[in-house]
């Protein structure tokens, strides 16, 4: 039983370790139920409140999700691969097939509550796309699911000048999307530019992505430049960031 | 004054939204104080309870920070830009320079309690080295302060078989470090790996890296490759959330 004296943590923090350990080494798998107030209170002999504070701890660490008059439960993570380079690679996107194909394997993907409307761009896109302040832009809104389970909001800006009159302002834009589209006019992207914070969601985010308590959003913000580095598309994305691993490969 | 019937949100979260709208419109600005408690219930005509929420919902997500006895703040925000495939150029570390010098510019660097011991390589670690299950490799620890606050944990694990008897197993590698010294004994790195996960810290994490609450770590692991793709290095890091900007740069 972990007991507490002044130089030790205090007892919730260690029976939240020892749980912890449990899940990093595996003997708590994936979904798993975690043992609960009255369990933790016999074997370590410990109050309820101390016992709550373990797994309220835990929580909020977002390595276990509490589920209502059920129990407490290791927190499936089956996350989603996003390889930065390969997904964005000529051959795919140039042979018709969406960038989120490349990410999915077998599972499912889905596109909602697509909205495409014409903009004054906000200051961070116009110094992206390099225009001058408040010229108007197509903003391209929508919500990405994986397996029916939103995984990312995301906002793409285009250029009026490049969009009008083209598919880039419909809500579907063919086999290969926007690349494959702004390649035909004789803008495709040959370089890109990938940004990543991290930190706490909005509650119109948490609701919007279905976010369990102590799970952080990646901020992704991606530019998109031809060949001659004219930058021809700007996304900011929103990526729950329990369902993501992202990869990077690059050269010495 | 926000108002509540059944279709709006809380009170609470509409006076959070607008501080958070103040914070990102730049009219309240990175360390101004926010209004407190008291004034939020006279300008809003609100509980204190109310009040209280709305600014804690605040700290949880890592906007505004409390200073006890003070008040609250907006967050200083000045993160470092780590410009993945720049940083890593074999034109730094082959010319002697540490890899944080590319990010620092005129910022100070630091690096403390540098550790380094020989143990059975972790399973995952093995595997990233392609090395058999409880393999030997020196594992260097350390942690990294940039103007003297901390800012990141790491941990780099190295085959036994290319480092015994080098000054990679010594604290100081010497300049332009370990990447220069496996580039004299002729492994050096040619293509790099890195993989981004994103959590909230353990309360040791925490300590060790003197986060705030509302506070994730970002994962960064990274494997070594030389030009014929043989592993020789990993390496863990767990950077402060609130510190960094990733960037990475790649072709279509």
């Amino acid at each position: 039983m972990p007991t507490s004296d002044n130089s030790s943590p205090p007892v919730y923090r260690e029976i939240a370790e020892e749980l912890r350990s449990a899940i990093t080494s595996g003997s708590l798998a994936d979904g798993d139920r975690v043992p609960g107030e009255n369990e933790l209170m016999r074997r370590y002999g410990v109050a309820r409140a101390t016992a709550r504070q373990a797994l309220s701890l835990l929580i909020h660490e977002g390595v276990v999700v509490a589920v209502r008059g059920s129990g407490v439960y290791v927190r499936a993570f089956r996350p989603l691969r996003r390889h930065g380079p390969r997904r964005l690679s000529r051959e795919l996107w140039g042979n018709g097939r969406a960038i989120w194909q490349a990410d999915s394997g077998q599972r499912t993907f889905q596109t909602d509550t697509v909205e495409v409307t014409e903009i004054d761009a906000p200051e961070h896109v116009a110094r992206a796309l390099s225009l001058a302040a408040q010229e108007r832009v197509f903003k391209r809104r929508r919500r990405h699911l994986l397996d029916e389970r939103p995984m990312q909001l995301a906002a793409s800006y285009l250029p009026v000048e490049l969009a009008t009159g083209t598919v880039i302002t419909e809500p579907d834009t063919g086999p290969g999307g926007v690349y494959a589209r702004l390649g035909e006019l004789g803008y495709g992207p040959a370089h890109f530019t990938e940004e990543i914070r991290v930190r706490m969601p909005t509650p119109e985010e948490s609701e919007q992505l279905h976010l369990e308590p102590g799970t952080p959003v990646l901020d992704v913000m991606r530019t998109a430049l031809t060949e001659q580095r004219r930058p021809v598309e700007f996304t900011e994305m929103t990526l729950d960031g329990s369902a993501y691993v992202l990869q990077y490969d690059f050269d010495a």
